[in-house]
This record gives structure tokens, C-alpha cells and sequence, in this order.
């Protein structure tokens, strides 16, 4: 049974600590970053016993080997997740940040400052570190925030959220200023979906079925880290040696993240000279393909010893909508550069897109036409992340296109107020 | 009967516009403004036909004075609608603006710049000039625009999109880039806030009721447009000539505007010395004056001549939280700048709140406390406006803290994307 009285009281209180902590300093949250980081350090033991327990429970609920993988803390993750919150305690301030200043003809002084945005509810799955990392980010922006991580990691997060919380009380962090909801059930979701007075952004991390969930029931903006459909688009004037090692690494270095490549395009006047051998490459280190008509001829005309004689399976209607995030690969040869860009805009999520290319005109074409957080011309769409782009650190990778879109960093945990110094003016 | 295919057919379409308008040249965009800007012009006549037949429907229906006054156009109205497009046409054009650059180790140079949001679906009610100031704003932001307006103008609103739409195609604007949706049953709304596939966002203009409609049923991101319940706070240390300035014109300039002032704090220091003359010149000018308990005995313990002898009607604890966009001032003497900003954060809106004090010390509290679009030192709330503030012109103002706050103009009608340019950067 969800307390539901209890779990809005939460909320509320949430609500009154982010308004002490919109006022805080920017060096007394650096010293709570930095206690918090000690304190980390400090639980280990207490924290790896916690996530010792939700690995017992995972092993008996035959939680995936990925699943497991991403549940277990050891030492180093820990002094990872340390490390993160002193990397975060080093960065600039948002807060208080001049977007702009105008002196109007009346003498009205208009300035644009970035401020926190309030309450922030993040709800996750599974890798604990989210917790460390989100009450870090929300810390520093001013933002209180309110973790809810899946019910495999219940205790870690638990034990991870006790060592933070009693390092922030010993440096007179606002209580309630970060708040664990240790209720996994989803009714604790459903019902701080519904408080808009007290929660003012709302970022679920996690599978499809989970953003689904929220974004459905949810009465308040919604930041959402939805699905990586990313294209590499191999073009006719293409460093065919560079885009063979783009490919590669795009797909294969992490398969299982939003930022790896999905679908492989090539232009039909290269597909004949590329393809064999990247796929080749690409059956070597395990990726099954799956291509269109135009892919498989290539292969079959080919065949024999280049690709160990083997055809290659037929991708669906639906393979080109899909996110494996797996060593799966669909790849189609188009006509040109416009078809490219027109199967990114149907089926693509608007993620990490990107073209490789000599041709200048055809890498403005692509990057102008593109409607995706991030195109990229001759680089790997692994890089779209927080850390890669120079933010210091990411809550997570927006597919929205309002407010935030791409790496969600400090700045995108702020919105702006309009300050206006007057002396007596009036409306004519 | 609500044609639903055709809706959906005409959202897809807008979609496809938006494509092309997104990489539309800003000479090219400034010429169909400029040509639009004329077709006003050259269609008065036309124009004031169709707003005659609204005008007299509206007597037989009997719309209140004020409604048939926004909805009445002119010879100088339609000069005005027609020298906002021409305003347009010279404001910069936020398309392509770089907002960061950055150059990371390994060599990959990383654009942050503005793009076009997309497809925008705005629904409004009574004013005409709504109509040709959106597709002014959308159009040079480089947005396709979807327009619902209100029944009572559809004749009016017909004929300005006739005369907008056939300027545009002249200068070889995308065939559906402004799109007006002329079935006025709220079943066409329903439909298209169902389409997120092919509206990107929605921002609903009218009344308390039309907005909640909206944001109820939304499958888009709303930008709303909502309540101004906006507050003046006369500070202990106020020059109390300039607050009775500010607050009168707050109030009376023009009472049925949201970013008028609806409730007065005042002081308890120096209420017996502001409330009788500020409040008798309310009176004077027609405000109903609704008073706390210590208003009222302010008032009444001054009483006769300096008042009228009248006593002042006793404010409910709804009065604080209604925007009476009338000439109604609901007034409260508080103990402390404390109290004052309390009461603002749990009645007002997050609009546009003001202080009027000579005390840097408390001008500061005010400004980092008041969790609004727009706080103001020593100035009339009235002045929050995309004009005023050096916009050139505005969609709205926002009331919501993602995205875009206070008044919504081109820039707000962007969002970003990142342009990544390598030369083989593969992640390690």
C-alpha cells in the first residue's frame, strides 16, 4: 500500500527546501559536493553490503548478465562515483549567469539571469550510480531533486542516498532538498506525476516501457531520454578507410547504449567498394546484418571468399525503426544524399545522425537537413554525451526539442528569470 | 462533422512545409513578410467585409462590448497588423545564430545554433491581429504555423489569412508553411493535439477555461500562455510618491491585461501613511478596493472626509488567488518583506510581480525570492511585453518555466542543435 499523503508531504517539502536552496551559495554547494564525495568514500562498505543484497535478489529473480553487470558496485565504481561529484563541485555555477542585458530608451534595466528550475524527479533503472550523479547535478544547479531508482537497486540506492544525505545535513544542506523515494511501487510514480504545484520537471530514465509510462501519466513537463535510432550515412565521396573506422566504432565499441549506430546508409556509387569489406568486419566481431535488396545483391554478387560466402538476411520494414541496442546492424543503399536524409527524418529518433564525407557541400547539406540533437560529419555518433561534449557531466540525453535537447548538463537543470531595475516608470 | 483525415492530412503537410522553410534564406523570409505586409494593405477592403459579417454576428449573439471591441478592425487597425509584419521583417533573424563553440582535445569542434522549432499549432480567441502577428513571428523564426482561431472571427481571420497566404505563395513560400484551420468545432483541436508526430508544439491564448482544455488533452508540449495574478509590494523604505505612480498605472492603465496588478502589500510600517490616499485615488478612478482585516482598519480608524466615509469590503481568502482583469485591487498589509514575498510565492502565478522600495538590501531579497517570469524594482508590472522589452514583438507570454518564460518572442520560437564536425574522431 503507496502512503499516498505521505509521499505528496515528500513533495512539498521538496518544494520549501528548493526555495533555500536557490539561494545558496555556489561555495557552500561545492563544500557539499565535496563532503558528499568523502562520504561516499567513507559508506563503501555499508554501500557494497547494501548492493550485495540486490545482486542475491537479482541472481534469484535470473536478472540478465547486462542487468547484473550494471547493478554491481565495487571499490572503483564507488571512488567513480566520488570522483563525479568532485569533477561536478569543480565546474561552474549556473546560477546567477547573465543571458543578456538591455537598457531600454525609458531607462528600464532589463537583465536575463539563469536560475534553478525548482523540483526535479528523476525517476531511473538499475545502475545505482544515477543516484550519486543526479543529487550531484541537481545539487549544484539549485534544483532539489526526487530519486526514484528501480526496485533491483533498492538498496544500494538506499545506502548510496544515506551517505549523501548525511554529508549534505553536516554542511546545512536544506532537508529535503534531495529526497529517495524508497517506495518501488509504480503507484509512488503515478501519484508524484500529479503534483504540479510541488515538481516542476520530470526526467525518466530508463526502458520504453518505462517513458511510456511516465510521459502518459504525467501532469507536468516531461524531459524525456527516449530511444537512439542513429544513422551513419556513408557518403559517395567518402574517405572510404575513415568511414569503415567510424562505422565500426560507432556500432560495435557499445552497442547496447542510445548513441551507437543503428542503421548503416551507403550511396549506391561506393556500396560495391565499401560494403564487402565493412561487413566483413562487422560479421568478424559478431554483428548480424541485415540489409536491404540493393545491400544483399552486393554481398551475393560478390561472395565467396570476401564475405565468407555467406548471404545476408533481409531487414523488414521494421528493422529500420528499430533500435537493437545490440550487435545488430540494418543497412540500405540509397540513391543519393536526399534519400539519406529523408530516411534519417522518417525513421531516425532525432538523436546522433551523422554523415562521412569530403564533400563540403554535401556535409552542409546533411547538417542542415538533419533534424536530429546532434549531426555529425566524419565522427562517430558515440560522442553524444555529456562528458565527450565538454559539460563535465550529463543527467541524461534529451530527444525532446523543447528546453534541453541532447546532453542535459548543468545548464539545461536551469531556466531564466527577468530581472527589471527601475526608477518610477510607468505604462503610457 | 469534423473531417478528421483531412486535419491530420493537413498537419502532415505543414510538417513537410516546415522542411523547406527551415532552410529558407532570411532575404527570402523578410520579402514574404514585406509582400504579406502589402497584401493586408491592398485587402482592407476585403478584410473589413468579413470582420462586419463577425461583428454582426457577435450583436446577435450578443458578445460583450469588450469582446466586440477586440474583435472590431479598422483602416488603422489593419495598417497596424501590417506595420508589425514590416517590424518583423527587420528584427534579426535567430536562424543559425551560434549560441557556443567549442574546440575539444581530440579535435572535434562542437556548434551549438539556433534552428527552427518546427510545426506550431496556435489556438486563440477574439483578436484578428492574432492571426497575422503568428504567421509573422513563425515565419521568420522559420516554423510552419498551424492557426485555430475563435468562432466569433472566423470571417475576419478567413480573410486575412487569404490575403497573408496568397502573398506568401507569391514569393515562393512552401505551400502549407501557414495553415489556418477554419472548422471552429473543438473536435479539430482534439484531433491535432493528438498529431505529435507532425505538430512540435502547441500554445494555447485565451481564457482560463480554452488553456486548461488544451493542456488536458495534449499529446505536443504546451507553452502556455496563463494567469497573470501579478503583485506590487510598497516596501517600508518606498518613495511613497512613486509608489502611488506605479501602482496606479499597475492597476488602471489597462485593468483587463495580464500583466496587471491585482492584489497590493503594503507595509505595516508605513500603511496608515500610503493606504488612504493610494486607495482614494483607486476609488476615485472606479477600482473596488477589496482589504485585510488591518487594511480596512486603517481606513476606517482615518474614516470621514479622507476616505469618503466609506468602508472598504473585506477580501476572502479567494480574492488573493483571482485575476479579476477588472478594476477590482484586492490590498494586504503585511509585517515584512518576508511575509510579502510568502505571499507571493503561494498566491501568485509566476508572471510579473514588482517592489518598490529605495532599500538595495531588500530590492535584492525581493529579486532572488520572487520565483517569477518577471520581477521588478521600482516599476509597473504592465511593462512585461515582448515590445516593451525590446522583442520587437511577441506570440505570448509564457507562465511555464521549461522553454520559455515571460514574453515568448522569435528567439523562444527556436530551440538548438548541435553541429559536430570531426575528421575521423572514433571513441576510445
Amino acid at each position: 500500500m503507496v502512503k499516498k499523503d505521505e509521499i505528496i508531504q515528500l513533495a512539498a517539502r521538496a518544494k520549501e527546501a528548493a526555495v533555500g536552496l536557490a539561494a545558496f551559495e555556489t561555495s557552500k554547494k561545492n563544500e557539499c559536493l565535496l563532503a558528499m564525495a568523502d562520504g561516499l568514500e567513507a559508506g563503501a562498505k555499508k554501500i557494497l553490503a547494501a548492493n550485495a543484497q540486490d545482486l542475491k535478489t537479482a541472481r534469484e529473480n535470473g536478472l540478465s548478465p547486462a542487468m547484473t553487470d550494471r547493478l554491481r558496485l565495487d571499490e572503483r565504481r564507488i571512488k567513480e562515483m566520488a570522483g563525479s561529484l568532485r569533477t561536478i563541485a569543480g565546474l561552474e555555477d549556473p546560477v546567477g549567469e547573465k543571458l543578456s542585458s538591455v537598457k531600454r530608451p525609458n531607462g528600464l534595466q532589463i537583465d536575463k539571469v539563469r536560475v534553478p528550475i525548482g523540483v526535479i524527479f528523476i525517476i531511473y533503472e538499475s545502475r545505482p550510480n544515477v543516484t550519486s550523479d543526479c543529487v550531484g547535478l541537481c545539487l549544484k544547479s539549485g534544483n532539489a531533486v526526487i530519486l526514484r531508482g528501480g526496485s533491483e537497486a533498492i538498496n544500494s540506492n538506499t545506502a548510496i542516498y544515506n551517505a549523501l544525505s548525511k554529508a549534505g545535513k553536516s554542511c546545512g544542506l536544506p532537508e529535503r532538498a534531495i529526497i529517495l523515494i524508497e517506495e518501488t511501487d509504480r503507484k509512488a510514480i503515478e501519484v508524484l506525476l500529479a503534483e504540479k504545484d510541488y515538481i516542476d520537471l520530470v526526467m525518466p530514465r530508463g526502458g520504453e516501457e518505462l517513458i511510456n509510462f511516465v510521459s502518459l501519466r504525467s501532469k507536468i513537463p516531461v524531459i524525456k531520454h527516449y530511444k537512439g535510432i542513429c544513422h551513419t550515412y556513408v557518403d559517395e565521396d567518402a574517405d572510404l578507410n575513415m568511414a569503415e573506422s567510424i562505422c565500426f566504432n560507432a556500432k560495435v565499441q557499445r552497442p547496447g547504449v542510445c548513441n551507437a549506430m543503428e542503421t548503416l546508409l551507403v550511396h549506391k556509387a561506393i556500396a560495391s567498394r565499401f560494403l564487402p569489406s565493412m561487413l566483413k568486419k562487422f560479421r568478424d566481431a559478431g554483428v548480424e546484418i541485415r540489409g536491404c535488396e540493393k545491400t544483399r545483391s552486393v554481398i551475393s554478387s560478390i561472395g565467396g571468399p570476401a564475405f565468407g560466402g555467406k548471404d545476408i538476411k533481409a531487414a523488414t520494414e521494421k528493422d529500420w525503426g528499430t533500435e537493437y541496442l545490440d550487435l545488430i546492424l540494418s543497412v540500405k543503399v540509397v540513391e543519393n544524399l536526399n534519400e539519406a536524409v529523408a530516411h534519417i527524418r522518417k525513421y531516425g529518433s532525432m538523436h546522433s545522425d551523422a554523415i562521412v564525407t569530403d564533400n563540403q557541400k554535401n556535409a552542409d547539406y546533411f547538417l542542415k537537413n538533419v533534424d536530429s540533437a546532434c549531426v555529425y560529419v566524419n565522427a562517430s555518433t558515440r560522442f553524444t554525451d555529456g562528458g565527450q561534449f565538454g559539460m563535465g557531466a550529463e543527467i541524461g540525453i534529451s530527444t525532446e526539442k523543447l528546453h534541453a535537447r541532447g546532453p542535459v548538463g548543468l545548464e539545461e537543470l536551469t531556466t531564466y528569470k527577468y530581472l527589471i531595475y527601475g526608477n518610477g516608470q510607468v505604462r503610457e
